[in-house]
């Protein structure tokens, strides 16, 4: 099976929405034109609400399809209200319009055999998270992956190059996640999106990510500057708050195959791993790279933190080969720290990641689960 | 590798909910007996929501976590009203308190190359609508699978022997789905759960789907009988309903590993693919028959029939043969039926399983994709 060879890197997958912008609203818009629409679409949101028609899922519409807590039942929004105790933000106003907030309940399916969210759930929030704050943005109404007409003209895409995340708890099965997702800083090629993941019961922060995209053309393959109408946008929504996480300018060192202690060959992409762009998904890369790391590591261990930087995209029909070194022993009372490395078989590199493990006995004990272990 | 080899079942994966009951509500529970609490639980959230507590979040707690839509400002419950227009329709009363129901909001990672949700998510779906089933249903007192503190006692556990379901429709990114669960009929040693899938803004019936349960002693492997406990349970929640589907009945021939036109060797278990059970979640079966389908049959058709009959519950560890026979030449305005064998490397069977699948030209165009298409 032949592999790529080109310097590609991994589209995010934000799908095109252009089909959940009403007729009306979209024939107001100059074609061409970026729209920051945010506020106009939650003025128009509110006034939907106080006209009553009664339908039974109304309140579901008015969000866009997002099934969110209401701030309150005259004001129909889904902006949350709330003060945060927690010290390390860096801004606690929860009104700012900056942040966006998508909600998700923990279904069953969605967790390990721990019953608590599995790594590749919380890529996917991560990803749903982004999708939706590309068309809150705006970026609804070209073809393809949360593209204005300006952006899919020029047949440039969103692809993200870069995404770290640390996870303070793990949410287990029923629980209410919101995630909140603000743009950090904009270069004029680099675009960072930070989230963080909080239970909507207790207001705790769950988990902190970091993620960087840039815009490549399609046919060149190459990162482009941004154009002037999306970089005036983020000037108006970039937010200084502080995630108190990770270090976001981390480059992470290649493993050299030579050095790696642990080595699954033979993972191939399945049908169900190809997304809307007609390759791998970026959550499957992390599986890989949990699939590559030693039994007795995951049994004693569970993962606190991840950072990987893609490199290359993976179409369907390659063969991939997961490298792992484990920097320290695995022992009861320690963190395992691990690089990774994923590559082709012609030996080009995938992806770089680099992974903290705790001991369990180490982690917060979610009051679910301890309740079940003590029925036990 | 080494395989299973006694003929065990397929556990569903019906988590444990004990966590979800409020204490004051298990208190007044006698240790041991199963209750019935269904109309007790909706009364009790009727008399919730006129309280008024202000919290942000409270209309989702009412609900017990679960996103729904209302009935109306001031009935808080989950029971959505309307009246159906679909003839093939036994029963159309919505307000009935042995149909359950569970919302889905299509989310992007659920969707696959095309945008409408794949397989995995379909059958997603149906283990949290049968999950939430179990739970409405008392089964939230033991540990294990939803189960009672009897059944839990007695080491007795749910099981999927067989499930099968029928797509009229496919939903995609961002619609809302309700799937509405009902008991078809439940013998001495059978639980039949039937399910539709319905776009909650159309009311159109977008899926079919019928599952049988046994109770399985953990350690004997053997079916048994229902206590009377369950049973009597059982017909009071019983509803004659029809799916106007599929055969119920249908008994899924072997096929014969000689007769087999294609055959994909080496599928192994993932990490991510084991459950609470530790075993390899059912969902996965079906991703493992959709692997050895030819590419061509999956390019120029998409599913709209699934039957499965389980035969052995697969561990990590144990290495998988799918084996693929199709009954039809593969064309343009043909249905194709194929005939599926998963079994592990010593020969012993896995699953049975037969797939229908239909010409992408003859499936009923969704509206969002479509005008997506056009704008290409």
């Amino acid at each position: 099976m032949s592999a790529a060879t080109s310097p590609l890197f991994l589209h995010v997958g934000l799908l095109t929405s252009a089909c959940f912008v009403p007729k009306s609203s979209t024939d107001k818009q100059a074609a061409g034109s970026l729209q920051w629409k945010r506020k106009t679409r939650i003025h128009r949101r509110i006034s939907a609400s106080s006209t009553g028609d009664g339908s039974n899922y109304s309140s579901l519409e008015r969000v866009d399809g997002l099934m969110l807590p209401k701030k309150s039942k005259k004001a129909d929004t889904y902006l949350v209200t709330g003060t945060s105790h927690d010290s390390r933000f860096a801004s606690n106003n929860m009104d700012d319009d900056r942040i966006f907030r998508s909600i998700f309940q923990v279904r069953s399916y969605e967790t390990g055999s721990d019953m608590t969210v599995s790594i590749n759930t919380v890529l996917n929030y991560l990803q749903e998270s982004a999708v939706v704050w590309g068309r809150e943005m705006g970026f609804t109404e070209g073809v393809g992956f949360a593209r204005t007409q300006e952006l899919s003209k020029q047949d440039l895409s969103w692809v993200v190059v870069k995404l770290q995340f640390e996870i303070d708890k793990y949410p287990t099965w029923g629980d209410v996640v919101q995630v909140e997702s603000w743009m950090n800083k904009s270069g004029k090629k680099v675009l960072c999106l930070n989230s963080f993941f909080r239970d909507i019961k207790s207001d705790e922060i769950l988990l902190r990510a970091s993620r960087s995209f840039v815009l490549l053309n399609n046919k060149t393959r190459r990162r482009i500057k941004f154009p002037d109408e999306v970089q005036e946008g983020f000037e108006r929504y970039q937010l200084d708050r502080s995630l108190n996480a990770h270090n976001e300018n981390l480059k992470i060192p290649k493993l050299e195959e030579a050095a790696a202690d642990y080595v699954y060959k033979g993972l191939t992409p399945k049908w169900s791993d190809i997304d809307f762009n007609n390759h791998v998904n970026n959550t499957k890369y992390a599986n890989w790279i949990l699939e590559g790391t030693p039994e007795s590591l995951a049994t004693s261990h569970k993962l606190v933190s991840l950072a990987l930087e893609f490199r290359r995209e993976c179409p369907p029909k390659t063969t991939i080969t997961s490298f792992t070194t484990l920097k320290d022993s695995i022992t009861e009372s320690d963190e395992v720290h691990c690089q990774h490395l994923l590559q082709f078989e012609d030996g080009s590199e995938i992806l770089r990641g680099a992974t903290v493990w705790k001991p369990k006995g180490l982690l917060p004990i979610n009051q679910k689960l301890d309740s079940i272990a003590r029925t036990k």
